[in-house]
C-alpha cells in the first residue's frame, strides 16, 4: 500500500464526521453560554476541539472560564470554582475537583469528559499569572493559523499515538497536543514534519516566531510562540524524541498502515514470566506499596526518584543493576529491578584518607588494625582495607536498608513506611502488573514492534 | 628503650668495622690499579664504597672503567667488555655479562660482588652520553658533601631497608641508595630526614643546587644535583614514598629497634591458603608460566602490564576485580587475580550508537532484530540492545581470550604461547610461591607489622 493510501484511509478513519462535530459543537456551545451568563466570566472552548484538530472519537473537552484579571486571586478560585460546579451539575455531570497549578473540576457530561478551568483573561500572554492563563493564547493562536492542515494535524497526531510517544504527561514524557500542531505549521505538512524528524539531532530548535530569548538544555526546543521564554517540548525524553524520529524514518522506508494502528497492550503471564528470568538468570526483585496519596504527575517523578534510590543504594553495596523500571497501577505502584548480582564475597574493599592527613590516617589505621582480612595497606597515598562486607545479599540489604538508606520520593516514603512488601523472582507476577511485566521483557523502541510485526490492533 | 640507644645499637651493629674497611679498600685499589695499568681506560670506585656509606656486611663493590671521550662507542663497548673480562679472569672471577643501557660485566672475586662498568669520562655532567656516564657525578658530588653524614646515612639507609622501600628497581620502586643521600644532605641529619618525610604530601620538591629547569610529574621530585633535568626519585612509587612516610611517623611516635630490623620473608602453608579463600569467599586464579628471557628490570613493568590487560580483560566482561599482584619467581613467573564473581548472568547489555547517525544505527537494528532478550529500544538518544553474553564464567574467558584478547608484555606473552597454567583456588598453592601468597593474603603498610609486632628478625 502506497503512503497517500495509507494516509487517505488513515485520515477517513479518525476524521471527525459531521454528526459528530455537530454534537460536540453544540455541547461546546452551552456550556459557554452557561458561563457567559453567569455574569463572572467568559466562556471560551479551548484544546483540540477548539482548534478542529480532534481525532475521531476522543472525548475531551477543555472550556476555560476567563475572569477579568483585575479580580483577586482567591476571589478567582472560590468563585470559579463555584461557577464550575454550578455548569457542571447543571448538566447533570458528577463533580470531581482536581488540581493543576490552579484547582479545576471535571466532569462527564453526555459521554465528554468535561475539564471546566478558571483562569486569568490577560491581554498580552507576558501578562500571563499562571500557566493555564496561557492556554487561550494556544488556542487563538493554532486558530488563526491552521488553516488547512487539519488533516496534517490529525495525522501527527494518530501517529504519535501509534509510536506511543503523544502526551506531555510525565510517565509519558512525549509530545504534547500543541507541539505536534506547531510542528506541523513549522514544517509546514505531515510529510515535512517526517521528513525532517527522520534525522533530527540533539539540540534542534525551533523558533516559528523567530524571538528566542534564551538558550534551554533540551534536546529539542519548540520555542512557544506566544512565550519566547517558554520550551513548548521541555517535558519532551530524549528518548521519546528519538523513538519518534526513527518511527519517522521507518515509515518513509516502508510505509504501511500499522504505523497508524494505536497497540493494545499485551499481557504476560505467570508462566511466561517466570520463564523469562529464568532463561535471564539474572535476580528480580520488586517493592510493592499502595499507591501514595497525590497526582500522577506528582507521584510518577516520585516513584523515578525512589527507584533511582534504591538503584544507588545496590550500586553503593556492589550489587549491579541491569535495568529497572517503575510503575503505577490503578491501586498499587511498583518498583521493579533486575540484578546482575545476589549474593557477594564477605571481603570489601574500603578506601580511607591519604596517609599525609595525618589526623584522619591514624583514625582510620586504629580503627581497623588487626579487623581486616587484609590491610591496612597503602595504595596510591591511601589507606586501604579489605574489610567484613556488611550486606551479604539483596534481600538482607533492601529489607534493612530499603527506607532508611535509600533516597525516596517523599509520598511514596509515607506510603512504605505503611506498609511494602519485597518480593523475589517468581513471587513478582501479579495479574495487575502483567501489562508492564510484558512491556519491561519486550522493551523495544516503537519501529521494532512494526518491524517485528508483535501488533494488537485496538 | 629511647630513640639514642635504639640508634646508637643499630649504628654499631652496620657499621663496617676496620678490617672490613681495609679488606674492601685493598680489593677496591687492587681492581682500580689493574684497569689504570691496562692504559685504555681510568679506574673509579663509585656506588657506596667510594662513598664511604655501606652497610657492614654488604659485599657489593661497582668499579667503573672510564674511557675517554673522544672513542666510539663502538671501541668503548667492545673495548670495555674485553677489559672487564681481563680484569675478572685475572682476580679469578667468573664472567656474567649483563646490560642495562650498556653491557657490563658482573662477577664475585673474594666474596664480593663485583660490577665492572664501562662509561665515558666526561668533563661535565651536561654531556653525558648515557645514563651510566653520570655515577662517576654522583660519587663525587657525595664524596664532597658527605662529611660526617656517613652515620646518619647508614642509619637512613637501614631503616628504608626495614620499611623494605630500598632499592630503585622495578620490583621495589623504592629508595635508591643515591637518593638516600641526598635526603640526609638535604635536610641535615637521619633525625631532620624523619622530622620532614613524616609530614610529606605529593608534588614535594627538593632542590639542593636550586637549578631545576622543568616541571617533574612524580609525587617526590628530589632534582640531581648534577643534572638539572634528572629527577633521583622519578621511579619512587607513591606508595613506597607514603609508606616511608608513615613508617617514619610511627617510628617519631614510638621508638624501636623493630624498626631497623630486616624483616624476613615469611610463608603460608597450602592448609592456611586454602583456608583464607574460604574465609574470603572470593575467587582465586593464577596464570603461571616459565620467566620469559630477559631482565627483570625489563620483565618486572611487562608482568604489571600483562597483569593490567587480563584485569581489563576481566573487568571489561563484568568480572569485578578484587584485588591482584604479580610475582617472579627464580624460574616461573604468577599472575595472581581475585575476583568478585566467577558466574555471570547469560543477558549482557550493549549500547549501540545514537540513533541519528542513522547508517550506524540502522546497522545495528538489523543485526540484532529478533535476536535479543530486550530490545532494541533506546536510551537517552541510544539503540540498547540485551542479547546473550559470550563469556559465562571467568575460566571460558581466560582459557579462550586470555592470549588473544589481553593486553600482554612481549616477552610475557612469548612465554605464555609456548606454555601456561590457569589454576582456581585450592589449585594455586604451590611452595615457590608460598612467600609471594603470604604476602597477597597479609598485605599491610611497614607500619602495621611493627604495631602488630608480626616480625621475623633476620
Amino acid at each position: 500500500m502506497n503512503r497517500a493510501s495509507v494516509e487517505k484511509e488513515c485520515l477517513e478513519r479518525i476524521r471527525p464526521g459531521e454528526e459528530e462535530k455537530r454534537l460536540i459543537s453544540e455541547m461546546a456551545s452551552a456550556l459557554v453560554r452557561e458561563i457567559d451568563d453567569s455574569g463572572y466570566a467568559k466562556g471560551m472552548v479551548t484544546g483540540s476541539v477548539a482548534r478542529d484538530t480532534w481525532v475521531s472519537g476522543d472525548r475531551d473537552l477543555d472550556v476555560f472560564m476567563l475572569f477579568d484579571p483585575s479580580v483577586k486571586r482567591d476571589f478567582l478560585e472560590k468563585r470559579g470554582m463555584a461557577l464550575a460546579r454550578d455548569v457542571a451539575t447543571r448538566f447533570g455531570g458528577e463533580i470531581i475537583e482536581k488540581y493543576a497549578e490552579h484547582p479545576y473540576v471535571n466532569t462527564h457530561i453526555r459521554g465528554f469528559d468535561v475539564d471546566l478551568v478558571p483562569c486569568y483573561n490577560v491581554e498580552y500572554a507576558s501578562k500571563i499569572q499562571s500557566a493555564v492563563d496561557r492556554t487561550p493564547f494556544h488556542t487563538r493562536y493554532i486558530r488563526e493559523k491552521v488553516d488547512d492542515l487539519t488533516g496534517d494535524i490529525l495525522l501527527m497526531k494518530q501517529f504519535a499515538k501509534s509510536c506511543g510517544v503523544y502526551g506531555s504527561d510525565h510517565m509519558t514524557e512525549g509530545f504534547a497536543g500543541y507541539l505536534c500542531e506547531l510542528l506541523v505549521l513549522y514544517y509546514g505538512s505531515f510529510d515535512a514534519v517526517l521528513q525532517n524528524a527522520a534525522v533530527w539531532t540533539p539540540g534542534t530548535i525551533i523558533d516559528i516566531e523567530g524571538h528566542r530569548t534564551k538558550d534551554f538544555d533540551e534536546p529539542l526546543v519548540v520555542v512557544d510562540p506566544v512565550d519566547p521564554e517558554r520550551n513548548v517540548a521541555s517535558s519532551l525524553s530524549c528518548t521519546k524524541m528519538f523513538e519518534f524520529s526513527v518511527f519517522c524514518r521507518d515509515y518513509l522506508e516502508s510505509p504501511s498502515k500499522e504505523f497508524f494502528k494505536i497497540p493494545g497492550q499485551l499481557k504476560i503471564s505467570r508462566e511466561e514470566f517466570n520463564g523469562e528470568i529464568r532463561k535471564r538468570r539474572t535476580y528480580f526483585y520488586s517493592l510493592v506499596f499502595e499507591n501514595p496519596y497525590s497526582i500522577p504527575d506528582i507521584l510518577v517523578p516520585q516513584l523515578r526518584k525512589s527507584l533511582r534510590g534504591i538503584e544507588n543504594l545496590l550500586e553503593r553495596n556492589d550489587f549491579r543493576v541491569l535495568r529497572s523500571d517503575c510503575y503505577m497501577g490503578p491501586e498499587r505502584s511498583v518498583l521493579l529491578l533486575e540484578l546482575l548480582d545476589e549474593e557477594l564475597s564477605p571481603v570489601i574493599k574500603r578506601t580511607g584518607p591519604p596517609v599525609w592527613n595525618r589526623s584522619n590516617a591514624d583514625k582510620f589505621l586504629y580503627k581497623h588494625l588487626g579487623k581486616t582480612y587484609s590491610g591496612p595497606y597503602i595504595e596510591d597515598g591511601k589507606y586501604m582495607v579489605e574489610v567484613v562486607r556488611k550486606h551479604l545479599n539483596v534481600l538482607s540489604l533492601l529489607k534493612t536498608q530499603g527506607l532508611a538508606g535509600a533516597a525516596l520520593g517523599k509520598n511514596v516514603k509515607k506510603s512504605m513506611e505503611e506498609n511494602y512488601s519485597i518480593n523475589r523472582n517468581e513471587e513478582i507476577w501479579e495479574e495487575e502488573f502483567s501489562g508492564f511485566l510484558y512491556n519491561y521483557l519486550n522493551k523495544e523502541s516503537p519501529n521494532v514492534r512494526i518491524l517485528l510485526k508483535k501488533t494488537d490492533d485496538v
